[in-house]
């Protein structure tokens, strides 16, 4: 079997290995696809070598067929389509106390913490696993984890039916939360510099706006009667991009930061408090999530075909890693199944 | 009758007028007592003379009796103890419109954008006059509108039994907002280096801590089991404030904003991304919330005569402006009876 290795900042390695069996609890999954998102653009540039020990196997999206169960593990069969959800709880944290497991303190993140899914076979704990209809393409499946970011972040907005929303950043998971978001009703507007990206949007249907080029919060009044947006989420990481998703609420609006930003940025709390505006931290999904988010990539209902930009074989790893560095791209998918070589 | 004139920053007057018959809709009153707040020293210092056009006659918290009743008022009779909801809407605007009248775009706040309640008798539009009951001294009355302040962050944050709060700045706001807390149930921890304004919240029954000689996350870190506060009241207005309200909070914790934050402010917004945190921003109150400060304040359940630093004649307002300004102080009043001269 072949693994991908990150060896150090911008150094992958390929390597040759024998495929281990599954442990007790364990189901051995024959990867069939993995995705690049940004934190494992992060992790490749080094960013995170203080969690991520090298040298280290990457990768949380994924899609695959169980190819062995180990011991204690009932209710998989080899050959099963699944999914795994990548987040492993302690169960003791506060955040686990409280019911909060999916953001747990002491997370153990497959593919950050623990070996992830840029290998041909990849051991992982049952519970984790999530079965996939047998007519969903296994490359679309690759798109559930992203998907249930999505689904998660749109519940803890509570978005409701003809609200304009305001989705600042058109990333894959900018695109897939103004899908999920117009999908249940919302007037939505991306706002995205990129025309690679604004196209993607809108042959999904999603009306994108160029803020180099447009007053966004003259353009979102104007279509609210002067009110302004109802939630606005941030998903694009940057201080502009705070900026521009403060400034279009309404009174009482909300804004779900969804994006890292690793610095504090300078926020205007007047407006906050002028307003009575609310601010959200989203974070990940719970298995809730996950479990709807594949219903919506079944059913079509998410057209996640057209936000894959490429799909490259294992042996070309880096030139997908750079492919997503360069930009213009959507989504990036590495081709880990055996069969296909 | 005597009014309190602002004339342009740091100049107050004092006028002998004639006072003037309430107009239709409008009842005069005989104020007894008004209380400078924060929003006053403001006025004062010359930072909101934009929007207050000198000379103006300042004050919006306040006591007094109904002195004449206005051509097309009901239900008001003379010598009824009252106070006055000083916000008026517009019921146009998209806060209005939407059912956020309390923070309506166009408000015409009595003291600020209209005559206030620094002058012997005040004419009132009849629909912003509450009644008072007559056990209820006029001088503890003059605190109903910053008790309906904590009320209302209270409520808009939620708070319930048991709950870790956090209130940081202990001004009379920050004060109320404990007391309001705890008697929800809620454990209250202040955080507010002056000692005077510690030894008033210690008098409350409110447990209060020095942040310049104490590490306020480790302690509540320490009193909630390591999970940190469930909600916190940002009511200091600095940047070291906003750090702390963050910084204590619990997964999926509450910052409720209260204070007026001029410059924009750095935020640690991965820690709302990381632990799935909310920020509120709350303003001013409801009908509702004046309803049940009379209430509480009437009842008892909040001593407010404990925040009385001092009573001043209406000839000495500079000096009650002044010792407001040099710190030390809760809340002083302004005595506008002219029985009393
Ligand atoms: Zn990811
Ligand atoms: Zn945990
Ligand atoms: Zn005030
Ligand atoms: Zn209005």
């Amino acid at each position: 079997m072949k693994a991908v290795l990150y060896r150090g900042a911008r150094h992958l390695g390929i390597e040759e290995r024998d495929a281990q069996p599954p442990g007790r609890g364990q189901v051995r999954i024959a990867v069939a696809y993995t995705g690049i998102c940004g934190t494992d653009l992060h992790i490749f540039h080094g960013d995170m070598d203080a969690r991520v020990g090298a040298p280290a196997i990457i990768g949380h999206e994924m899609s695959g067929r169980i190819a062995a169960v180990g011991e204690g593990v009932t209710g998989w069969s080899v050959g099963r389509a699944v999914t795994v959800m990548p987040t492993r709880s302690c169960g003791r944290c506060p955040a686990c106390r409280r019911g909060h497991s999916h953001i747990c303190h002491a997370m153990d993140f497959l593919g950050i913490d623990s070996p992830g899914a840029m290998q041909s076979f990849w051991n992982v704990p049952a519970e984790l696993v999530l079965p996939l209809p047998e007519e969903l393409p296994l490359d679309h499946a690759a798109l559930v984890e992203p998907v249930a970011v999505a689904v998660h972040d749109v519940r803890r907005a509570n978005v409701s039916a003809d609200q304009q929303v305001v989705v600042v950043g058109g990333g894959p998971v900018g695109v897939l939360i103004a899908v999920v978001a117009a999908r249940q009703g919302a007037r939505v507007l991306l706002v995205e510099p990129d025309p690679v990206r604004r196209a993607v949007a809108g042959e999904l249907g999603i009306d994108a706006v160029d803020p180099t080029a447009s007053d966004v919060v003259a353009l979102v009044n104007d279509r609210t009667g002067g009110a302004g947006a109802d939630v606005a989420f941030e998903v694009s990481g940057s201080a502009a991009g705070v900026g521009t998703a403060v400034d279009v609420l309404t009174t009482r609006g909300r804004l779900v930061l969804v994006a890292i930003h690793p610095q504090p940025r300078p926020v205007d709390l007047h407006r906050f408090f002028w307003r009575e505006l609310e601010l959200l931290g989203t974070r990940l999904y719970q298995r809730d999530d996950m479990v709807e988010a594949i219903r919506l990539v079944a059913s079509g209902a998410i057209p996640v075909r057209r936000l894959i930009s490429r799909v490259e074989p294992v042996e070309a790893v880096g030139a997908a890693f750079e492919a997503l560095e360069s930009g213009g791209v959507m989504k990036v998918l590495v081709d880990l199944r055996e069969e296909a070589r």
